[in-house]
């Protein structure tokens, strides 16, 4: 149990309070009364702040996102298009690896409607815009001109493979794949490499 | 709970009613004895059939991986290599998104230790190497000297891309996104146009 926390604390110890439930023990048991328990509070007291247990789960998951679009943002500045879309990628992987919890409430948990949580859902957003509107201003490899194409399409392509690749590098499957060492060590490389070609004029 | 199984019946039955219970609380309560419990028969009972608790989940994550090879193989047999790549594709993902439990098992849980668990590491390599000896037979497009290649690591490349659409296709964060109903109806073809693009000479 938490220090119990004075009253202008509260809300702050509340959403540190969510996102331990979420690490020990999962999306599914997280609740304000688990909350509350936890930091030997009355079972009301995170009702000051948070309407509901998917208020404080919309809140834990914008603040996620909220980082996650700071860090992507934080990438060396480059002259090339291309090796600036490089970068933003090698920031994402490092993101998941260090990250994994809030990786994971970003883009593995079943969210609260967004409807009913428009600050989560503009955070949402935000961030994948970072990767889409440097994708607008990319000069990229033209397509068949029967494949629609937009800056958004192109954003949901690389995003594909980046959530793929962070999420193979963490699964438990890899070690079960008889890879040699330098595949491993190359593996980031090397598809970086096939995504360039995807993309690059 | 379900009706009391006879003992021929006993090892099936603990595989259903394991698969059960990861689908409705979560591989984290999966238990030889909630196993018993919910089967009505002797916490003892189903040990006559697995060692442990990490045995039944790798059994029940070997099971997952078998139907899923089966299901990568059943693709139509196509003339061109690059053609059938992208039916493989195709039957990934259809096979994630009416399996979503399954696949979960399989690339999203954390799993038993391979070096115990010959078999389920065994089912596992057999599926990634269905894609991988494809790649060993297809003509790609050349890339930069300096970068690592072989068919092991052009399959991480294409299953990165083809794991991350998958997830991204059944995750909550899609609907936040402000894609239009164009978008939406496109991403899959325009991921593998551009899949097409990284990998054909």
């Amino acid at each position: 149990m938490t220090t119990k926390p004075k009253r202008a604390e509260l809300r702050e110890a509340c959403i540190s309070e969510a996102f331990r439930i979420v690490e020990e023990s999962g999306v599914e048991n997280l609740s304000l009364r688990e909350v509350a328990r936890r930091l030997g509070i009355s079972h009301q007291a995170p009702y000051r702040h948070f309407a509901s247990r998917d208020h404080i789960l919309a809140e834990i998951i914008a603040l996620s996102f909220d980082e996650f679009s700071v860090y992507l943002n934080s990438r060396p500045l480059n002259q090339s298009v291309h090796d600036d879309l490089r970068h933003m990628g090698l920031h994402y992987l490092n993101y998941a690896k260090h990250h994994p919890l809030k990786y994971r409430l970003m883009f593995n948990t079943p969210m609260p409607d967004p409807v009913k949580h428009i600050n989560m859902m503009n955070k949402a957003q935000h961030a994948f815009s970072i990767l889409s509107e440097r994708l607008e201003h990319t000069p990229l490899r033209p397509l068949a001109l029967s494949i629609e194409s937009s800056s958004n399409l192109e954003a949901l392509f690389v995003w594909s493979m980046l959530h793929g690749l962070a999420s193979i590098l963490q699964s438990d499957v890899l070690p079960s794949l008889k890879l040699t060492t330098l595949e491993k060590k190359h593996m980031i490389a090397h598809c970086f490499a096939r995504l360039s070609q995807a993309l690059q004029p």
